[in-house]
């Protein structure tokens, strides 16, 4: 499969990297406006075309699939081009910046029968395909709460707020692990001075049956801290994405909680503590399995896990998260994708 | 000073222990209604009366002032019985169940010129009291944020949520600190199934010019955390209370964010990462601190830092709280004290 | 069993605060030339006798036993004298300052029938326990090394160097985990300059088999550091003091080493790197478990995991590694005990 | 100035990939006699000349130097040729396999003129060269000690010992800080079963002045451990290499050592514990640097930083560990360069 990378900034690299080492892809085309960030890729990629122009890329029959990593704000034009030129396409998250456009992005690809896949990374990662496999084993019993933590002195943006930047990543894993969006949102952040946009937020997501995910996102924390904690009724976990050697830690410790006769007044508590066990975790790039997922989806026509319906829950719940910041922070609700 | 000390269930024996070492006091009495837990102590402390009858203490002249570590809801009786019968009155917090008690406490302690003063233990932890001369000295320039995480394999209880177990240690900080109580505030919180009351929570406080600090408690929570950050414009502060070797790390990070000619679209944005400082902090036990300021408060007529009004803005902010848990999640204004 | 405890220092007060609490032993007696220490205690424990005459105590008939927490140079003397006056003997590591003097309080406890025991306080941790559970149950295989730091900003000592101070510890938890004492020991260590004896030491331990355990103790480190590693063929363990939520590791890691056909030097590798558990330990004080364990041999004539045997080996240790100090390093024989 | 890089194993590619983006040197040759290697770095980098004839690259005219990457025992043949050839030489550590092939290289270099740089990465590491910096300052006062610990599951080599493989970047830190080599050196070790050469070892080595510094090497380590203490009178560093955030630790705690009258016996200690400060690091490749300083001490004939000499050093005393291990662990002299 000939696959043609349009962006070549921040994120760009990394796919023409990968692609480049993926023996079921090949790297045919590289596209960016910028000449000099085209110049230092070409120079890495002698094999690869590279170009200034769309449409060369487009119209270019020998290419199967694009994949787009330009900023936010052109995902959609680009995607719905390359869609209706008859290319799979792989965006970078979010996929859109409207629900409008998303939806249109997903009628589109249903249409065409071709391949349309968001890049959310981390659900390719190792460690977040074993906390999905403890949840569909029911490792974690009833799950209790979330709670992600995704801080660090980041790259303050100026067309998008640290919601659109940072969340994708802990939507996607919610999503993936749970297999469901959120009902509901409420957003509390800090909005400047000194930068229009939010520049750090706290995200409480509702996904029925009592469960409530929590995100903070902060591009001002000093420390870089990222911690993804699940709790359940039998076992809990935490994800440490920056711990190298056990990211995965599998606690069986917890409350057993028990109604009395009388009703909820009367609440018999117990408590367990038991082993940790940090589960092998393999050392794979993420964006390595999921360059090879899009190639196989594309090939056999099958469903990729983050599909344009998963692209589309979450550019639905970061729309209903900046309502809410708009509201003085409130829970708007998401509706069915 | 001879002090007695009413209730000796977790927090009590904690007292008679500091009490009976600091010199500056005489541990003169204790009480309690089970006999068994008074007998432990009476061993302890041969030198102090042990009795089951608080009037006995109330009306035994030689005692100048009670230390009450009773369950929450009898606090306010028990802190005016003891300041109408003369005596200086140091309560654990929460200073009462609901801001009106709080208030005639508060306004009990003026009339009789008594000293009431609230547990309010981590302000008079040398960490904590680092962190508030930081702030004094404009260390940390302007403040945009403050974050705190207490969450462990808590002690659910019966009679009170997580929020008022738990978050009047990083209210108090925030207040001692800041030198003022949040305008209002914002509560997303866990409550069952098997517990009416909220096992975990998240608290989102405003104290105005743009500050919002969040608080994370949580009794569910299979490991320890006790994260502190203080986001400032000129340095970030981070207080670990784990971390028994550096429990306060002064960062010289941040971001530099400065509005353009044309206003707040157009804004430059640079990073410094400079040194990372931890200053010496002094082994001292908090409670032995603070009784040695409770005994020179009572001697002097001098105001506690942690006196009735910081306990009355304490309660004031655990109300709210409440209020906008029942609410389903809506900043709830806080009136000034 | 009325238990005395002998010498009120640095390590006297938790004998009497445990001997005080645990319910199968009475704390009897106490004794110190010292008086302000004797008079500390007293207040502590006034059903207590407090004396400054070691002969008032082991002329009392109604106590059984003596505990011996003074200076190590007293050790053989006090331990003499109190098992010729008929008592149970536990006494504060190291047993005493030769070997000579170690053989002779063995023999006496042999001859008198009386239980002697070490204060090998760590053997008496669950977390040691764990270990040589694992071992027993050849959890490690083969075991390839051992290797210990010991090391924190300590008190210089200006009667015993580094090595009698801390190594003890070490080299009771080896012999306890392996069941043997070592063979040889190697000393590199650092004198002076303003200090005679040795702040700093590594100790390389041969227990034959082709094992060598190492360790290092030091006074002068900035940081605390309690690191003890096994490596074995089939699993390795890290046990870190300082960690108290998980004290012990068990890491299914490994290099498979295997000779080929021709003999030594062709050498088949294959490396395995599986999960990481952390078993549940007990949060028990040792020395409540150690002084249990004494009670319970002095009543039923039962030998002590600690007994004089074993400290004799310690001081056979300990005096092998001095004279490889003298002797500029090299490994010094330890005859069999 | 034109470079080409001779064998393109473990370390090869990455010195391709240094040279290749470093402005002042051109990637002009690479070498291998494997044919695959080869063909991965030629499709990496079009523009370098791809050959497994050294000849070729040796009699080029247009190739200034080589980067000599190739198996320990090949290095002496190398870079005598390369010298021989007139092209300035870095080799990969150890500089070659005995003292007399060192001293040859370095008696070479001067005959020729030629630059003979050793591949010492980790001086030109920001971290290191702070520690160095902070000794010339006198930060630490006098050196108490120094002790470094380099663990992991690690690659068994089959023709060189953990020692050869592991230790020379510790002898070159402290070859670089100290700005001296040792005088002795004293080796405990373990030689398998199941593998004929070391596998794990601790090395003590002798610097004058009281100061012995100390170096534990392991490849079968469960856990990865990098520590550097440096201790000294006044301040003491921790150097952790796995701690991206904070490499370098300065503890402004200590234990001041004092001779009364009368001597050695009497010693008056005084202990300090202040700030901890964790400078800022550049995060720059090491190799980075190392590329451009090998550049530019070519073009300008000025002395590098690990010039043949501190080569030479390091052989001498990998060749005296050896010797140490050989008889059974004693001090081995090592003669001055």
């Amino acid at each position: 499969m000939k696959i043609a990378v349009i962006g070549l900034g921040y994120w760009g690299p990394n796919l023409t990297r990968n692609i480049s080492t993926v023996p079921e892809v090949d790297l045919a085309a590289m596209c960016d406006m910028d000449e000099s960030r085209l110049d230092v890729q070409a120079r890495l990629y002698p094999g690869a075309k590279a170009t200034n122009s769309l449409s060369e890329v487009l119209e270019d029959p020998a290419i199967d699939a694009v994949a787009i990593a330009t900023p936010v704000s052109t995902h959609f034009e680009l995607a719905k081009q390359s869609l209706l030129a008859g290319k799979h396409v792989l965006v970078e998250k979010p996929l859109a910046t409207t629900v409008i456009e998303a939806e249109e992005l997903v009628r589109l690809a249903a249409k065409t029968g071709l391949t349309l896949m968001v890049d959310h990374v981390f659900i390719y990662s190792p460690a977040v395909q074993k906390l999905a496999q403890l949840h569909r084993e029911m490792a974690f019993g009833d799950l209790r709460f979330i709670d992600s933590v995704r801080i660090n002195l980041g790259l303050v943006q100026q067309d998008v707020n640290v919601i659109w930047d940072l969340a994708p990543h802990d939507l996607s894993i919610f999503d993936y692990v749970l297999g469901r969006g959120p009902r509901s949102v409420l957003t509390a952040a800090r909005v400047g001075p000194g930068a229009e946009l939010a520049t750090l937020a706290h995200l409480h997501l509702d996904y029925g049956d009592g469960l409530i995910a929590s995100v903070h996102v902060n591009w001002l924390s000093p420390v870089k801290i990222r911690h993804l904690l699940i709790g359940g009724s039998r076992r809990s976990a935490l994800y440490n994405d920056l711990d190298t050697s056990e990211p995965v830690k599998l606690y069986d410790r917890g409350v057993d909680m028990a109604e009395g006769a009388e009703g909820r007044r009367q609440v018999f508590v117990s408590y367990r503590a038991g082993d940790v066990l940090s589960p092998k975790i393999e050392k794979v790039e993420p964006l390595r399995n999921l360059i090879k997922h899009f190639a196989s989806c594309a090939e056999t026509g099958s469903t990729p896990l983050s599909d344009g319906w998963s692209g589309l829950r979450m550019v639905q719940a970061l729309e209903a998260a900046d309502r809410s910041l708009e509201k003085g922070g409130v829970f708007v609700e998401i509706p069915d994708a």
